[in-house]
């Protein structure tokens, strides 16, 4: 069932989520662009609904389901944006949405599943509880199962935020996604390898869950090995066969960052810019500022993937 | 000299500053509009130039001097976003800029003045000794004084932000401004009363620095009792003969509102709109929040004023 999504299914998508998503704007920044010595164009998913671009993706598994799938649910596990997005997705389809969440998730991510009145049922923070858990939940409910990445449709979903990009701003020679699992990095560059041939796709990633980089170099799937050591609480997930074929073929290379780097990137953003970015989506801009001399001087566009934070526990206080 | 503005002098002032300054986004928000009751557009003054509108009333007042005033520097006293605004517009026209500021003030806007080139003298927290202060800077190098707010070019600055919010905004029933000295809410009033005479004008401004409403209610300028005790650092300030004489003609009424609920409206844009505001800017939606029946159901303009907040001291940590 699962095969590559095509510009054709990407174009789809947006048709069908055009209705129900923000068209986020471009922010640039005078002050960071000459920090960074570099025209930098911020995509700002954090504005998206739910408060991140996998609002896209959830949107149009959800509303590519038939009626008859659609009556039985949805249901999912994600350590939270997905969760969020599906949860709406759902609700406004008017159908139910079964989260499986692990115990850890922060607070902010839990609350914003129940506000949308996702059904959470909990795991533990370990790849095999939360698929476990969420097999039981669906053969309970007969729900379809939406995989937070490694979907074709939630692919296809997040690859309409480069159509929007690549509209908005002309000429870009870089853009850079985060690379949690994948879904965003590969739905970008699918839109990319179509409508703007010349411009070179990077994927930033925290070291301290540098799977993708791993996983590239060896060819394979590797998982992460302590992913919870990063703040990063969007990019601890591995890579999947659908978006790691992808990103093998049409990623020109994936950036990884010290949390030291996050943290500064993620203050640099809300200082200078005065918008609200989680630790995940700030891994653009600490690769960006690795000062690597090929992205000097050039249009650079950075996809902000969200702005979900615990406002008690900032990782400056 | 001190003149109140027209229109003509706020149009002409559109056109000085039109390079200098940023056209700030409107940004919209359905769950708030749904806590509030209202269509609510807040015109994002946190994006300017140095964070702040007063950014807007600094470039026009620098702008306006002619070359001989200009070659001795400007000088003011500011607790805070006023000094920065002044330092870069000086800045930008090659001028010096004497900044006089409180001890107390926060060390983000101490940073940013210093930051932007100003000539920073300390100051006591006290009107006596910031006045005495600025008046010996100015007699030591000639530097013409432009007042935070007190002054008819910086007026009609600020009345800029009005003249963008009705262009971008149809129909507007009403629109709240943060009110401290009175500069920003008299010159959105003045644009108000010529060119949307159906829009009520509100001012909203913490309890613990009801100035302008005693003032008001008094029919002569009151001065702030203990305005240190806001949180609105930006609105500690008391009304000026030229702000209050505009105020009381032309401002429809002043609502007041708890040090609580700023926060909590702070806080309520931080996380459903992902951007950054201060204080002084949280107090318009405050303000809403008081649940006026007569603001219900209206399509209503909220002037974020700024986004300068100590990320280290954030109220609700």
């Amino acid at each position: 069932m699962n095969r590559r999504p095509e510009l054709q299914d990407i174009l789809a998508a947006a048709e069908r989520v055009e209705p129900h998503i923000h068209k986020t704007p471009i922010h640039t920044c005078r002050s960071i662009d000459r920090l960074a010595e570099a025209q930098l164009f911020f995509k700002c998913e954090n504005f998206q609904k739910v408060g991140a671009f996998k609002f896209r993706g959830a949107c149009n598994a959800v509303f590519s389901l038939s009626e008859s799938e659609a009556r039985r649910g949805v249901a999912t596990h994600s350590s939270g944006n997905h969760a969020a997005a599906i949860a709406l997705a759902a609700r406004r389809r008017g159908i139910p949405a079964h989260i499986v969440m692990p115990v850890n998730a922060p607070k902010v991510k839990q609350d914003a599943v129940a506000g949308y009145g996702g059904k959470i049922t909990w795991c533990e923070p370990t790849v095999e509880s939360r698929e476990q858990t969420v097999a039981r939940v669906i053969e309970q409910t007969g729900a379809t199962f939406i995989h937070p990445y490694n979907d074709e449709r939630v692919i296809a979903g997040q690859g309409t935020v480069a159509l929007e990009l690549f509209d908005q701003v002309s000429e870009l020679e870089v853009v850079i996604a985060p690379v949690g699992g994948g879904g965003l990095v590969s739905g970008v560059a699918i839109v990319a390898a179509s409508l703007s041939r010349s411009t070179r796709i990077l994927g930033a990633e925290p070291r301290e869950a540098d799977d993708a980089c791993r996983s590239l170099q060896a060819g394979r799937i590797m998982p992460a090995v302590e992913p919870h050591r990063t703040l990063a609480d969007g990019l601890r997930t591995s890579l999947g066969p659908l978006t790691f074929g992808i990103i093998q073929e049409l990623v020109n290379e994936i950036i990884t960052v010290s949390e030291e780097s996050i943290v500064q990137a993620m203050r640099t953003i809300w200082e200078r810019m005065k918008i609200i970015v989680e630790p995940s989506a700030a891994v653009v801009l600490a690769a960006m500022m690795r000062g690597q001399l090929d992205l000097q001087g050039k249009r650079i566009g950075l996809i902000l993937s969200g702005g979900n934070v615990d406002l008690e526990a900032l990782p400056w206080c």
